[in-house]
């Protein structure tokens, strides 16, 4: 068995130094009051003893590194690196840091959750597809919790935060209903992901029980290109019957949708076709889109999944209150028509 | 002075589990070969042990933790989200880690710079505006090597990997010149950051040597709204008088600038106002925008950042390496006339 070599402690940076060693603390902690000049003489000390101040070190005994992973989902989607942003400034806030990873739609995470394990986490936050059950024993005999982000893992005792996804995609249904929308086009997403699954079905139980519905599903690859390529491609041919109404399961691929319809077809929005999307992201609702869509309270959904990790695993978070789901905000928009009167 | 409890180690697991060292540490490496049988049995252990495998035991030896914090400039804005995504995937595929933090412009990164450096990180990337040289000479004192990312700090000797953003604005000049703009609007981003001052500097060290150009600058704030709101006050009187051409200093302020110019004032780009932006963000390039702008080469930026912080800083970087600036990719886009034909 080796020996591992002692790391230099803060108390013989102080001892060199000639202060304290709460001193040398203060000197590297935020906005802590010290003298220039004593936080120089510290500085050098430290440096000659080759001494790295660590946040570890003074978290070992409370077992908390106040680091957390993110494992997100394709981070081309804006809804992605939007809840990327909220979590990390929401964790700066209460000093706590983000270690940031990515999982491609339709890779699984295992490797990614193994690498993050490695790490002293507190928790790990997984915003992308599929897992192992194996991958999720792992994290358990560990005892480092995770919560799942903007999606569910069915026959799972995993902690999930999400939005509301089949309440919101069937109100849009309704909304589109009414506008008198009866030849439907559903755009779909990742087909392993639950989100996809749970608006298709939403947005399903209305337009299915309603009269005269014609409802067709193509996949739209859950990104701007695939939905923008499937629209030229599904009406390429000549003289293509337009639908009345686009559900698209998220605002990147409606925006896809709508650039396709409008600068390839010659499409008006929503004159000639209805169009909705879902996640509520900044760039649906600029000047030229203007999206009828679901806006996901990701600073909500943000602070539960914060309040989730700091209870677990130490205090049992009891079965029901272990998935959250919240409701969207439903945006009027421009590309349902009569929306704007109920804005 | 206390005494630390000790930290349970791999070769304790090892022995409970009644497998060798090495096996547990493949129990815990993505991707290594191991029965599941047997990593039950290691986790099971590791379970009773309430043993944490910790990638900083094995790096403390070789001085690395193979974590990277990132301090990204404001979010909101494109560009630092896909460069940030373009750290996470790229450290990721060279089994780094990104612990990202975010900095709102305007506000100096010293107390984020102090909260990372309480990690035990390999380096420090900067993406965002002013730090004080006092931080520069802890991060020094510390032997964490620190590149400044889209940004240069004035007589300092930091390390700094950016586009080329004087020429670049320039090439962005003569194409509006060339086309005939002579009444020109600047509208600048953070004055705090050097980008902006670069790109303005670029572009007027072309325009200003034009007979006949007139140049206004104003305050777009770098942001969306900030570029928007610009338009709507210095346009907003009664018959405006538009310029000939607008250049925003980064393509989120010239998708800002768009959007009021043809929702608000009616305006068409590029028949009534020519438009160029910095950057190449993938929203500016999609159908209601196809900017006409320089497209800062992040791939390649990343990996230059990479190599930077692997040589320092035990092989000292020669000073005239330590600064690199990368030619950016025009784009030719549709927001000056002419252009396609360049394409």
């Amino acid at each position: 068995m080796k020996k591992k070599k002692s790391r230099v402690t803060s108390f013989e940076v102080a001892k060199l130094a000639g202060v304290s060693q709460p001193t040398v603390s203060r000197a590297f902690t935020p906005g802590a009051s010290i003298a220039k000049e004593k936080r120089d003489r510290i500085l050098a000390a430290a440096k000659k003893l080759n001494y790295v101040p660590n946040v570890f070190a003074s978290s070992l005994s409370s077992k908390r590194s106040n680091m957390v992973a993110v494992i997100s989902g394709n981070l081309n989607n804006p809804f992605y690196s939007e809840s990327l942003q909220v979590f990390v400034e929401s964790f700066q806030r209460s000093h706590r840091q983000v270690l940031a990873f990515s999982v491609q739609d339709g890779h699984d995470c295992d490797d990614v959750m193994m690498q993050a394990m490695r790490y002293p986490v507190d928790g790990i936050v997984v915003t992308s597809a599929q897992m192992s059950s194996e991958l999720v024993r792992m994290s358990e005999g560990l005892g480092i919790p995770i919560v799942m982000f903007n999606r569910r893992v069915s026959d799972s005792e995993l902690a999930a935060v999400q939005c509301d996804n089949t309440e919101g995609s069937a109100a849009l249904g309704r909304l589109m209903v009414a506008a008198g929308a009866r030849r439907i086009l559903i755009v779909r997403g990742d087909p392993q992901g639950s989100t996809s699954g749970d608006r298709v079905a939403g947005f399903r139980s209305v337009v299915d029980r309603t009269e005269g519905c014609v409802v067709e599903e193509i996949d739209g690859g859950s990104s701007y290109s695939g939905a923008r390529n499937a629209m030229i491609r599904r009406f390429g041919g000549p003289a293509p019957r337009f639908p009345d109404a686009i559900f698209a399961v998220n605002d990147i691929m409606a925006i896809g949708c709508a650039d396709a319809l409008r600068e390839v077809h010659g499409i008006r929005i929503p004159e000639d076709v209805m169009l909705a999307g879902f996640d509520g992201i900044r760039e649906g609702q600029r000047a030229p889109y203007r999206l009828t869509t679901v806006r996901q309270p990701i600073e909500r959904m943000v602070t539960e999944t914060l309040e989730m990790l700091d209870k677990a695993p130490d205090e049992q978070i009891p079965a029901d209150e272990r998935r959250r789901v919240i409701p969207g905000d439903l945006i009027p928009g421009r590309t349902i028509p009569g929306m704007e009167r109920q804005a």
